[in-house]
């Protein structure tokens, strides 16, 4: 049933019992004394924790279709993504901060899908709702704000990566913004059993391989690549005060069926530049670089270049010439490629 | 200069620099390890404080019309409005995330403008910007999360109400409505030195108030007045499961000039359904109603009814009839009043 007539609570009303319902967080009263239904929530912070707090816009037209993507994959991939953020630091998440806005004709099946995909990843990530803000709008816009914890001085930041230092990938790159095209060829909401339109539509954020990575110190700076790798590179580049090499050769780039082989789909660019994947890049010291292994918890990861003092990016290409990587993944502010 | 052909990673630098520049905050270190600049914030938490979390929609064409308020009242108003849902936990607001959506063509005079409103506020009430989220888009989409902290226990909830417990508001109610009233009528952008047009566009969160109620812990619930009384009381009365008679004689009313005065102004409507006053609205028990001075930091406080066992909510009118208060303030579910 749409709530045309009605108000604002039962909104919430609504949402709160949805997420609340299937979310096995019955622990969330210790850390969590008051969430839904005041003016703002109450959070009981771990002694000797720093909390991590990201916020993620997550609107129709800009970042998601309403005729393409399903409600489902919505509601998971808008906390999901938020998440990347908390595993880039390397941190646990504990709660989350929903704002919705949404028209009345959508408070009925479509929200009720939404919540299904929320409550899933909230489920599955340990993530609780803890709060939010819901209003009336023509366009579905969507804002999260998770909230995570980590021991004092051990998040990761962007800044720490020394000269020589080895960058590493986790996963395969260019799935998602492959997926992404394949739903965009598709006529009509598509029914999400491939796995690269599975990539960008549910994607997993690495929240153990941060946790793991933080806690045993092995990587000296780290993000989550969510723009492409060509736009997120230059950020830890620049927060680090250095410059990168990578090599062509070792990227692990989307494998592509033959059937949906395209020049859109080129592996290597995708990989390069497609945004959406939510993998992580870190850098770790030579010294450690054996601690690393090749694969965590299924995840693959990859050497794919090395930090250098020069403060400029060059990619190192099969035929060993090597040339400037220009940043060519997702920037709402740049014209050539404004929306999904 | 607009930021059309440029990237998203300057506007964040603009927005970082602008707010941090003037913020004196140079304590924030202590609290605030790492801010902008990461895939997340650092927050580093009081020992024996909880967490306090919060997030507000303002959005244009729902909450602030472009062409009618100032850029410098969006800035200030944005981060304003969710410092009160702060206030009314009788915390002390801490840092704040900003999640903006614009379109490039304002990237230039008025991100100056906005910024410079948020940058004020920001100073004014002691709330450090910690990070956020641009994005591109077509219309101004904004979400504020605001971290504040409170010693443990001492939060002041909807739910605690008894009762016989007496309430009060701080200040007078129907002001901001009665602003925007005027300012709807204007025919361009005014020059806001009207106190009526200033409490709707310059809204100040009770925040020394509602920090002195919880540490005095001389109030039994509260909240802060942002959708009307006639809303707000409600869900106070809800989360306490009791109901509330009101005095209408007693109610501080907005005082409007006789040249404003017209059927759409009336006082008492006004202070009953008016939104975006952002008063606070609390339960004192009777034995403690005489600490509870008339005026505190020129903020008057106004006794204005009781809390009762009956769940049902009755004006007091003047000619001593008793009537139900039917809720008519601010509902963006409700299509009576859906937009600004």
């Amino acid at each position: 049933m749409n709530i045309d007539s009605s108000s604002e609570d039962s909104l919430l009303r609504k949402i709160a019992a949805s997420v609340r319902r299937s979310s096995k967080e019955a622990v969330s009263k210790t850390f969590l004394p008051s969430g839904i239904g005041d003016d703002a929530a109450l959070f009981r912070p771990l002694p000797g924790h720093e909390t991590v707090l990201t916020c993620d816009w997550f609107l129709e037209g800009t970042h998601f279709l309403r005729d393409k993507h399903p409600p489902d994959s919505v509601g998971w991939k808008c906390l999901a993504r938020a998440l990347s953020d908390i595993a880039a630091m390397g941190a646990i998440p504990r709660c989350f901060l929903l704002s919705l806005a949404l028209p009345a004709s959508l408070t009925g099946r479509w929200l009720d899908g939404f919540l299904g995909g929320l409550r899933r990843a909230s489920r599955k990530f340990h993530c609780v709702l803890a709060g939010g803000d819901t209003t009336r709008r023509d366009q579905i816009l969507i804002n999260v704000t998770v909230v995570g914890e980590i021991p004092r001085r051990r998040a990761l930041l962007r800044s720490g990566a020394r000269p020589g230092d080895l960058l590493f990938v986790s996963g395969r790159l260019g799935g998602a913004d492959c997926g992404l095209q394949l739903l965009k060829r598709s006529k009509s909401l598509v029914n999400p059993r491939n796995s690269l339109i599975r990539k960008h539509l549910y994607p997993v954020p690495r929240l153990a391989l941060g946790q793991w990575l933080a806690s045993k110190r092995l990587a000296t700076a780290m993000m989550d690549l969510s723009d492409g790798l060509s736009s997120d590179l230059p950020r830890l580049c620049a927060a680090s005060r250095l410059g990168a090499r990578l090599e062509a050769s070792k990227i692990p780039c989307v494998q592509i069926p033959a059937r949906f082989r395209s020049a859109a789909c080129e592996p290597l660019q995708l990989a390069l530049h497609g945004g959406d994947d939510y993998e992580l890049l870190f850098a770790v010291p030579p010294s450690r670089k054996n601690l690393v292994p090749r694969s965590f918890h299924g995840v693959s990861l990859t050497q794919i270049g090395v930090m250098t003092p020069e403060r400029r990016i060059v990619l190192l290409e099969e035929n060993a010439r090597e040339s400037p990587l220009p940043a060519r993944g997702w920037d709402p502010f740049r014209s050539r490629r404004e929306s999904i």
